[in-house]
């Protein structure tokens, strides 16, 4: 899966999963991600890094917050950037999604971010154009959500300062859920010692036995000593053919409330990778709480993003 | 209602509505806004002001008109312009805003310009962003208009020279029309003596009673002698609750016409927010005859908008 | 119908159509072509040709392709560029696209790129700006499709080197396309000795009687020993009123496949001006063969669009 996104020289060359990337590439892109916390945000000035380069927003699912983040981080590269949201039940099956990619490199576009339902799609694509362009998984199904958990990861390692000896829970919806495949690839890669999901049994993945991970259905049990609180969002629309759990049910069991903060560390640092179903799978006041590090995951999304894409482009390794 | 737009040292913070501002402030927006008229339209510069800010424009009301003005004035002041057209319907009430926001704030937006069907959204917004963030209120349902209103009094000052000599006439409805409010209470500031509104009385504001206006309900005696005529848009979309007029009638009653143009002076102005229903409102060969200043009114509130935004930027006071 | 593309001192104001463009004209716009080809695709820099101009992308058809090649063109001319799809059918007929353009232009729009679906409105739209704004024709209807024939035949050019030795053949349906009219024009002002038409009768134009065409109903008899071989996607859309031909039946006697390729000189190039159809109007093995050129003619397409938007506003000529 992960070769691919390796060119022989061993520069990356797309970004599709973050199973399988090694950690001193991570680090690379952490660095880089750093260099570029101070662009934009308050400062006057963009850097020039990418200018005349073209960055397709290739949409199949609609996602306004998410294409507005490679967006931002595009243009604060100085790159120009093409917005296409495509209805992907319009599409024929297949071929013509190549057909369109092919036509956007021939117009002269260099990276795609890729946002598709079908898993895989942006790996297919990537083994599609060859050398010719450079692939970012944006979320392709339930398969994986590279970028996201890649800001997760900076966000924790801005915080903790060192993945060794940290207490790592993830709660909720974890079958499902892209983001959470992003996130425990990455906290393993970096060596996180104690990863745990809490959830219903039902919402466990089935896909990930090789991994050690634990696994807890109380968050009482699951949240004690813990460094680092992921909360996911509950998506329903991807849990097709799974058990859908009751709202207020699921809520009363898993969702993230002051009380629970108690278990953790007395520093833990809770996180979501929004938007957030505020009430339902956390609670406002913990949302906007000291612990919170919410808002701090997306300005740490589009320096990642920026790195990520000025690293494809390879002016910066 | 105005203290927010200001900081504590007296510099403007949001544009919120015109009501409370101050006429040595309206000055310096049009003094700005004469400096930004050379800029762009035939000239082959932009000029770098706002070089790596983020405009955000955040419409939860469809425009695309508004929407590309302040496009247009945001890219000639080199800034990076993010458009999010928000289906108002569909957001859940109140808190996903300001989850929005803060996340667009975290992502290194500087400005918001907000249009909201409902009246007083852009005020709640900027009490949110507090420090962080600047607001524009490009419309909030029938409460104010504030650029539109700035933009409208320039071009008065561009033709007329002085405000404390001026007649000016508004017609039609003025009480469902968050231009006509935000015009009424330029002048008001500007000094103007005397305005006039004129329409069914049905349509007139009832919310303005310290406010010295004259009401008429026949064009034949407002508009003698006036020195401005401001026709409004019809705008059936917020006339929920009150008479809608019928629109045979209200035409025959207060669409302007040539024959109109004679009782006002000779060197009369004729303004229209546009878009116009012409042959209802107004009739074509007015719209487009000598003392229309319809186009000029596009044309200076796109200096207008670059101006209001440099301004919150603070470069330029 | 050409006259109006001409300004009095002879250089072109705008492009509405290629009927009646004069030869040195297209040339000139072939070499500024050429110039740009290095510009974008894989070298680092924009040009600043029209810094500070603002392009507006007009459409009243959607076309996220079209739209797009000319959004990168504009870019790479450094050009501001505004997005306006507008969905016609909501449109009151003719005064108010006239008030959106005059608006547009007030605001600073130097020029208009314009897609509609009735035939000649990009001309009337000429007429009304006058000198104040370029009016170019995305496509309009069935009428015509400019900067689609100049991309064809400079496609042609480059490969070809010259035009008075040629046999080009356009298969499908003639009648209702936009792009075969233009293509036809330009390969006629170019000077192509053999032009040939393929297609059902029915589909054959009948305005065209004054150019040397022939006429053909089977692809074994047209593609005999020609240069090129042009394909036009099927446009169900725009047979209103014709006999649909059904797509199975259509795509046997029309679809272009290997076998047809020895009927046709051994160095021919096979076109299609996209998107394509696959296995309908053409075989995937002869879309991506190597006679196929196909993706050449978008990357030229960009250049082109640079060409003429360069030589519209005069910094080029």
């Amino acid at each position: 899966m992960s070769k691919i996104q390796y060119s022989n020289d061993g520069n990356i060359k797309h970004l599709l999963t973050i199973e399988g990337l090694q950690e001193e590439l991570i680090y690379k892109i952490f660095d880089l991600a750093e260099s570029f916390l101070n662009v934009g945000n308050r400062e006057i000035k963009n850097v020039p890094l990418l200018r005349g380069k073209t960055i397709c927003n290739l949409f199949f699912e609609n996602s306004t917050r998410t294409r507005t983040t490679f967006e931002i981080a595009a243009k604060r590269l100085s790159a120009d950037v093409i917005n296409l949201d495509i209805d992907s039940s319009s599409q024929s099956k297949g071929e013509s999604i190549f057909d369109t990619v092919d036509n956007l490199i021939s117009m002269g576009a260099d990276i795609f971010v890729v946002r598709h339902p079908e898993p895989g799609m942006p790996e297919l694509l990537a083994k599609h154009v060859g050398g010719n362009a450079h692939i970012i998984n944006a979320g392709d199904g339930n398969h994986a959500h590279p970028t996201q958990g890649l800001l997760d990861t900076f966000t924790i390692k801005k915080y903790k300062n060192r993945f060794d000896n940290l207490s790592v829970a993830i709660i909720g919806d974890i079958k499902h859920s892209r983001v959470a495949r992003s996130e425990i690839h990455a906290l393993t890669t970096l060596g996180v010692p104690d990863i745990r999901l809490i959830g219903p049994t039902d919402l466990m993945p089935t896909d990930m036995s090789k991994i050690n991970l634990k696994i807890f259905e109380s968050m009482d049990d699951g949240l004690k000593n813990v460094d680092v609180i992921m909360m996911l969002r509950i998506q329903k629309e991807r849990m097709i053919g799974a058990i859908i759990p009751e709202e207020g049910e699921y809520s009363e069991k898993y969702g993230l409330r002051k009380k629970h903060l108690l278990l953790a560390k007395k520093d833990a640092i809770v996180m979501h990778p929004g938007p957030m179903n505020r009430g339902i799978e956390i609670d406002s006041d913990v949302a906007d709480g000291q612990q919170s590090v919410i808002l701090s995951q997306v300005t740490f999304g589009i320096a990642i993003r920026m790195a990520v894409m000025s690293m494809l482009i390879g002016k910066n390794i």
